[in-house]
């Protein structure tokens, strides 16, 4: 049986060292565990881009889709590129190109500690946000009428398909059936968005009624802010569009003690044998580059949610449960109250699993 | 001098019993203070609608843009009609066909028990939203296409003008130079928009370099709502488009409270003589309506609003002082931790105004 084969790319800012946490994590299971996997190291970003101006050449994106089972990314973003030209051609090219629909983020919080809502504890933080990934307004469509001018006019177009719109939903309760989940969310905001959402509305009911055995109902995406805040323990699976998705997994990591500790997949959930994209919530954050602070959680964990996606979900829960403990002992970066660096937290957590998991 | 005339809809739900607290609020002020005001109750909402067919008829309409200085709204929706038919004629007849492009949104907390967060207290949560309010995602732009069919495309447009951009920003950096405010925040997604936000972009650029004793910055949507509950201090006016601020401002109101205790003013900033809309962020909650539940805070608050609207602010401040005080002894509703009913909560604040205003 043929190794299968992740893309790794660690990017700008902080994505090259938290990536490198993560990499070290998949390497000690190809190493202890047999895993058989190989990672491919790419070198894009805006050190690239900046080189050679090379953002994602065609045939590397074409060659990951051939060869790759996953990518691993860091982060995009450099203070050196404007308007983010190289992180959008990767990112969306990835994105759109491989027809990644569902973007699933999982908002776990690890931590009594870093629940920062009174009266509540990290088992009232449990959902997953399936957010549309490939239309809404992220195609891009619309365009400046009169630019510059005193009657200049701007428009953004929020596009949605039948197709797209009905595959994110069914793919939502999917996995709410397939995972013990008995309840689905939708947020929208029909009540102003009335050609795009009533469309959203009308799928959820069709699609709604094919799953008879788990509950559902829609909430529009303001109300869903304010219940996120007062009662998070109420939603197991929410499904938006990804305008909304964007910012209810922002507003989600808030809950999970910060973007340090958010992870993502970028899957064709009705594919699973195509390439998927893997990469943490959070950003590039420039300050904080080569300086041994960034939390290498969140890249972390989302190598436990690409593990699970090739087949081993138990290394996916082995390595959320270390990053719990050493959340609940202290040894994590700052921004989650501890003292260690990006190195050592990482490098924390994997000698747990290494000893867990015992000689080759 | 001729009295203001205040058009009252008391709406749908628990609409009319809140307004009637802060109608009750505003006759306390005309007997006992002497306001030069004038009280006129409007029927309008779901009753009337389903009684003879009217939502926002065009004489009522120029009528109270003619005669009125303010009008005082309840909540408008009711399960019997569909889609919120009425609701939107009357909401958006005002607010679009009163071009009040200003949506006022203090996000204030009034007692430390309501807020949500570990280790903050109510002088942390102070800001207040500028909330677009006659363009964006709200204008109503798009279609569908191909409806019904496997390849249905639903399209919504998010709108912006210059003029439209430029005056919302520009009345959020008067508010923060005549109020003392020493820093505004514009929240977009320019990174995704790229159209409507690079517009928005480049005129806080220029606005902004008019307010040069102003400190400001702009951060991601997404972003703003995770910073909004790690360090909501660090906001004092945040301005932001039509959808961004209805989302953010329910976020907000789970920080002072709930949704019983958020008051909004729709204006038109640079025209303070047309007349201005008032009304509670929180809906018309229909299976509340009825049972002298509904916390009368919002209305009344907003009824605060209104006066410092119509030109005494001290009466504002007074409101929000008695409310704070009603809710750190408990007299207030069920919702912010009280044992009172509707009309017993409104009393208790009225009966405090009344003895601090003294006989007539
Ligand atoms: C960088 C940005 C375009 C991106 C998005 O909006 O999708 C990011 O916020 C995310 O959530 O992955
Ligand atoms: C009722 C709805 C259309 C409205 C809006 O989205 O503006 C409400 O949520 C608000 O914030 O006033």
């Amino acid at each position: 049986r043929k190794n299968k084969k992740i893309a790794i790319i660690g990017g700008d800012g902080i994505g090259p060292s938290v990536i490198d946490e993560a990499k070290l994590l998949l390497e000690l299971y190809q190493a202890r565990a047999g895993l058989p996997i190989d990672l491919w190291e790419l070198d894009l970003g805006a050190d690239r881009y900046l080189r050679d101006g090379t953002t994602f050449p065609n045939q590397i994106q074409i060659a990951i889709q051939r060869e790759c089972s996953a990518v691993l990314l860091g982060a995009l973003g450099d203070p050196r590129v404007p308007n983010l030209e190289h992180a959008r051609d990767i990112l969306f090219g990835m994105r759109f190109g491989y027809d990644l629909y569902a973007n699933v983020r999982p908002v776990r919080a690890l931590s009594d500690r870093l629940v920062p809502l009174k009266g509540r504890t990290a088992k009232d933080i449990d959902f997953v946000v399936f957010r549309e990934n490939t239309e809404g307004i992220y195609v891009g469509m619309g365009g400046q009428f009169k630019r510059g001018t005193p009657d200049e006019v701007a428009i953004n177009e929020d596009v949605n398909t039948r197709k797209g719109v009905e595959r994110i939903i069914r793919a939502a309760f999917d996995y709410a059936r397939a995972n013990g989940r008995t309840r689905v969310t939708m947020a929208d905001k029909s009540n102003a968005m009335r050609h795009a959402h009533e469309l959203w509305l009308r799928v959820f009911h069709e699609v709604r009624a094919q799953y008879p055995e788990i509950q559902s109902n829609h909430v529009y995406v303001d109300a869903l802010c304010l219940y996120v805040i007062q009662d998070p323990a109420q939603f197991q699976v929410i499904v938006t569009n990804n305008l909304f998705g964007d910012i209810v997994t922002d507003l989600g990591a808030a809950l999970q003690g910060g973007l340090g500790m958010a992870a993502s997949a970028n899957v064709h959930a009705s594919d699973p044998g195509r390439v998927a994209l893997f990469e943490p919530v959070h950003g590039s954050a420039p300050p904080l580059a080569g300086k041994d602070v960034a939390n290498p959680f969140a890249a972390m964990l989302t190598a436990g949610l690409l593990l699970a996606h090739l087949g081993w979900p138990e290394e996916e829960r082995r390595i959320e449960r270390w990053v719990s403990q050493a959340l609940d002992k202290g040894m994590c970066t700052v921004d989650v109250g501890g003292t260690l660096g990006t190195r050592a937290a990482g490098a924390w957590v994997r000698e747990q699993i290494a000893a867990e998991l015992g000689p080759p």
